[in-house]
């Protein structure tokens, strides 16, 4: 670890949209950066199997490119581990042996997190290193840091979310032209928003994996994510829109906890939303979250969800708080911490 | 200084609005404070003339209540003070004084932090203390904080944000009840919002030291305050509310800038925005910002700008950060950092 030196050392895994969003970033932004930080980030290692993905980007002079994680896990000259790689197990192991070498990490891994991310926050604490995750809900949306921070003093009330940009491109698609389910999946297949497997999106999974992220920030709480009930949108049809408009209201995928004597209410579901509300005007693949905390009242956050870009701007802004030395550990956001909060379904 | 101690030991200065608010939120979010910081906040001294004030807030065993300042800023035994006088020059004194002797310093005071805030930021790198002021803009908006963290990795193209309430309630009332200008401003100091004087809201000016810090976070530029262009909502009527309505279009007062060919152009004005728009859709004493970052690309923030609890979640955020030893100084967001930025007028 170099941590006093003037150099921030950080080794990449996983070159693909966002990967390649934050070697753009770090290019392009770099005098910016410097400035900011008072340091020099420096990406020296990057982990990728297809090194043509770094065709037309800013590549740093002597980037050294490898398929050997052991290269970035494992690296004394390496201080920051980014993971982009997707999955849970293959990152959960590289993350672990990253944190239990004394580096810092930063993901995007919202499956990971939700899943099996606990771990991962406790060999953090114990290796007193920071695994910082902004990237991981609702792509350049400042939410995780504002729960950590901003809005800590708080009791959360209740927090909704349109977490899933594939999901609010659908339905906006379905309200907006009338397009019926089907024709508005394909689209957003071509537009690059959805996978070739587009389950998680129109599932609810990926909405499901963000919301118990947000629930361990508001609340200190473990959600265990196989409890949380979870609807998703692929049946709904022009039918249900077409009733929502006459009574004045949009369809949108919402992911939703509520503290209520002592219990959390939590779930993803298709929810009617009055067309005069903010979160009725998130259309497209935007994200938004809407909260109501006890001190601050209500707040609502609007932004891109996804994205090569809008994503990087996420990871690097937790590599500058790293370089700055004021990222915050996750004290008090796990759930060591005890909680009086009980789950339950929603009435 | 105590700072490695497990308690956080904290002055407040001035008990009105604000101040009453972070009373109650220390008081009423106690155990669940413990529980983020790990640490103990104790209100520790309150300067205030009118200890009347206190009268139905949750006071913490043991407070000392003085008219003395330097019971607070002199004071070995207090770690925090908190700056919720008002004015210019005798809070910037204070302030000064407090970091001299190497306290933090949280305040919500947006006139002397864009009027004469440089030398109390220099002063508090100087003697490696933090000096916090997410409470001076926007309120419960965690604006400031994401400026220097999550979004620190961004150029930040341009900025619009509806920064003053009361302006907004007037702006608000004209346009949704047909009321003329001065039966809505009655209303607003009928509500509390606006001052028995309320030029600084509704000329402006109120609005322009919160663009002034903002710029001073976007592009580590001192914008002089004089310097701003700023035009007020006094000469608004009905007539302007109508044909802005017969074309689409609601009428706000906005503070923005605007990074073009390496200058900044930025101003207050009442300006034309249309009707779909999210800052059109700003209703009442509701505060937001939008802003367009080189990476996250847009962002919308609403939320409540002013009122006791949701400014006192700002301010209580700043302790929490303190607290756990995480607040960021304010390097690279001040104007020793060389900046290519010059200033102009809007074209």
């Amino acid at each position: 670890m170099s941590s006093n030196t003037n150099v921030l050392r950080v080794g990449l895994a996983g070159c693909g949209t966002v990967g390649s969003g934050v070697v753009r970033v770090l290019g392009e932004n770099k005098d910016w950066l410097r400035t900011r930080s008072g340091r020099e980030i420096v990406l020296t290692h990057l982990l990728e199997h297809s090194p043509q993905k770094l065709q037309g980007l800013p590549v740093p002079t002597g980037l050294i490119v490898t398929d050997d994680p052991a290269q970035l896990t494992d690296n004394p000259d390496i201080d920051v581990v980014i993971e982009l790689m997707g999955g849970i197990d293959s990152p959960g192991a590289f993350i672990m042996r990253a944190l239990d070498n004394g580096k810092h990490v930063v993901t995007a891994n919202k499956a990971l997190l939700a899943e099996a991310g606990l771990p991962l926050l406790e060999k953090a604490a114990e290796r007193g290193v920071s695994l910082l995750y902004e990237a991981s809900v609702a792509g350049g949306i400042p939410i995780v840091q504002a729960m950590k921070e901003s809005l800590a003093a708080n009791r959360i009330v209740s927090l909704s979310g349109i977490l899933n940009g594939t999901s609010n491109y659908i339905l906006s698609k379905m309200e907006a032209a009338g397009t019926d389910f089907a024709t508005a999946l394909a689209q957003a297949q071509e537009l690059g928003f959805a996978e070739a497997d587009p389950s998680l999106d129109i599932d609810g999974q990926d909405a499901a994996h963000k919301l118990v992220i947000l629930i361990r920030l508001a609340y200190g709480t473990e959600y265990p994510y196989t409890q949380l009930p979870v609807q998703g949108i692929r049946d709904i049809d022009q039918l249900d829109i077409g009733f929502a408009r006459e009574f004045g209201y949009h369809i949108k995928l919402l992911g939703t906890v509520r503290a209520e004597d002592g219990s959390l209410q939590a779930g993803i579901f298709p929810t009617l939303i009055r067309k005069s509300a903010l979160l009725a005007q998130v259309s497209g693949a935007f994200n938004a979250v809407w909260l109501h905390g006890n001190a601050v009242e209500s707040l609502f956050f609007h932004g891109k969800g996804a994205g090569s870009m809008p994503t990087a701007s996420a990871v690097v802004g937790d590599l500058l708080a790293l370089a700055r030395g004021t990222a915050p550990n996750n004290t008090g956001f796990v759930s060591q911490i005890p909680s009086a909060a009980r789950i339950m379904p929603p009435a």
